[in-house]
């Protein structure tokens, strides 16, 4: 591992290079052929690395019983863009057969952010759990649990605050400052909870920020004597690119980031601004064809807004020949934007109005 | 504050003046005049020290509700006479007039010791508890719970942990590994946790030892800025000094250090051989009368074996005088410590049958 920390999850550090992220973490590539009826992200390489992926693929073709787990952050009223597709990984393993958990992270909010249990319940209730449904979570196949509600989780800080040591915390996070320790290890408790009363392997799909939290959770357990729990994998997406070209979206460029929900007739306005594969003249996008690889709408299309392979590889032919010009590519990503965010207000709305019904995990 | 630490809750380092440890940590030297009926420690300048002492002092004179708090750390079987001496103090709080809590710190234990919860429990309900009711703590007015049950205790370190930075912690500890920093600031939690319902003054008896985590406390109280505590008080036990004079007893010298229960026979060996007064000689010893203040055997009958101050004074003039020799000394601290390890005893044995009955508080 170089000295410098690539990632840093709570901050916006940027990812400079993925193949170098590999390297240094000895990450194994994704594979998607190791799974069934890979999803939109795994097809079009948005998920790109992965840790103890076959275990988990020999769980689904197995039918043995595994699980996915991820944690909301609840910060805010919006979604980012990278959470979403977070979330698609989530329904993706749910769908194949995992138990699926959701935690709503609380504690570790208060020790991180300064957002009261109080506060994190209602933003929790009123919108972020409500998003993760929309976004294609089943609830009736899932376990909610509030960190601050399941003294399991909070007893197992403890036990495995003890099997690290600062240098360590320091080297992989840079900022061990008591409140991002209790945040972090209160984490692993999380991420190791549902084998607490059953071994099982586990899946937790992150963003490449969040990527140290899975590293510190299997050192963890590798360093546990009497208690052997099953090293987590994971599958990590990259990061959801800026308008700007830039490699990530970041609420503080807000021109060039979008979240949900936003009005679609401000994103449309951020996409038509958006770094475009267009040449500077017709004449010459249609001799030499668009620059496809830098045009974020034509991103945007790809990881989120187009499900049919054949549909987008239609597009991306007429695009790269000059058939079809940057500003069609925009009219198409804005159209189908605003029907994606119609579609998730609606259901949001929908399902604001089940959320009381379901099922918590309690102390 | 000086750089160099001059206390450390985890290890045992020496605190080579109390007049320093006073100046350098802004306390108060302890003023007995304050409080009604001193015990014999708060009376013999064992209790040298404290941190808002007036506070307590004015709740006991108007009957106004305040605490008495201690943890018991659930790690071996055996009470050190530094902790006698805390348990002693807790007993004189809770008669005039304090509610008591006792935690047993079972996740402090484990996160710092890697004692497993169910070990700490054990441990505490075989020994600990009994030892600490056999020592004077009423049962029927004291609160008792365990930290790995007590959910508010567990949510309110996030809480607390985002008040402390790295630097602070370690300028305070020295070592700020995760398992101590949660250790601590579960601590914090337990410290100002009967102030949860509602805010009062709390007195925290404490072996000089364990000042950084009052210390600790007291600033995360000063930097909540939503909830207002009352910064806890604390009076400051000297260590119980080792049998050959230094300063703290410590079991890595068993020879020079009592614990409790012990084999009275082996106690009286160990008295045999401790540092004494007596001169040279029996003329010298006659002519020049005794060095009081170095016998090790007077400090056991002055911190812990004779009650009665006349009864203390009697012996020390004549001690001082040279009548008495510093055999006799010993033979009346053998004698009298055999009868006080008997009566421990025994108390323990009739406690250990009732420890069933008593109330915890539960998550």
């Amino acid at each position: 591992m170089a000295k410098k920390r690539l990632i840093d999850p709570y901050g916006s550090e940027l990812v400079e290079d993925y193949t170098k992220l590999i390297a240094d973490f000895h990450l194994e590539k994704f594979d998607a052929s190791l799974f069934p009826k890979p999803n939109r992200l795994m097809r079009r390489g948005v998920v790109y690395a992965g840790l103890g992926q076959k275990i988990i693929s020999d769980a689904i073709k197995q039918k043995k019983p595994f699980y996915v787990l991820s944690g909301i952050m609840p910060t805010g009223d919006k979604i980012h863009f990278g959470t979403k597709m977070v979330v698609e990984n989530i329904a993706y393993f749910q769908k194949v057969g995992a138990e699926a958990y959701i935690l709503v992270a609380d504690l570790e909010a208060e020790a991180t952010r300064g957002v009261s249990l109080e506060q994190a319940r209602k933003r929790a209730f009123d919108f972020h759990i409500p998003a993760y449904i929309a976004l294609g979570l089943d609830p009736k196949k899932t376990t909610f649990y509030f960190q601050s509600e399941n003294v399991e989780v909070m007893r197992a800080t403890a036990l495995f605050s003890k099997k690290v040591t600062l240098n360590q915390f320091l080297a992989m996070y840079g900022n061990a400052d008591p409140g991002r320790i209790i945040g972090a290890i209160t984490q692993v408790a999380d991420i190791l909870y549902p084998q607490f009363k059953r071994r099982m392997p586990g899946v937790i799909p992150v963003g490449s920020d969040q990527l140290p939290h899975i590293l510190l959770t299997r050192d963890i357990v590798g360093r546990m004597k009497t208690q052997k729990f099953v090293p987590p994998s994971t599958v990590l997406n990259k990061y959801a690119p800026s308008l700007d070209g830039s490699m990530k979206m970041s609420k503080s460029q807000p021109e060039s980031c979008i979240e949900l929900p936003e009005d679609p007739k401000i994103v449309c306005k951020k996409i038509k601004r958006a770094l475009s594969g267009g040449r500077d003249t017709l004449e010459e996008h249609k001799r030499l064809g668009a620059d496809v690889e830098k045009d974020m709408a034509f991103e945007l299309l790809k990881q989120h807004l187009i499900e049919d392979d054949k549909e987008l590889e239609n597009i991306y032919k007429k695009y790269k020949s000059g058939k079809m010009t940057s500003g069609e590519i925009k009219e198409i990503a804005c159209e189908k934007m605003t029907e994606f965010m119609n579609t998730f207000e609606k259901k949001l709305e929908e399902v604001k109005k089940q959320v009381s019904k379901l099922k918590f995990v309690k102390a």
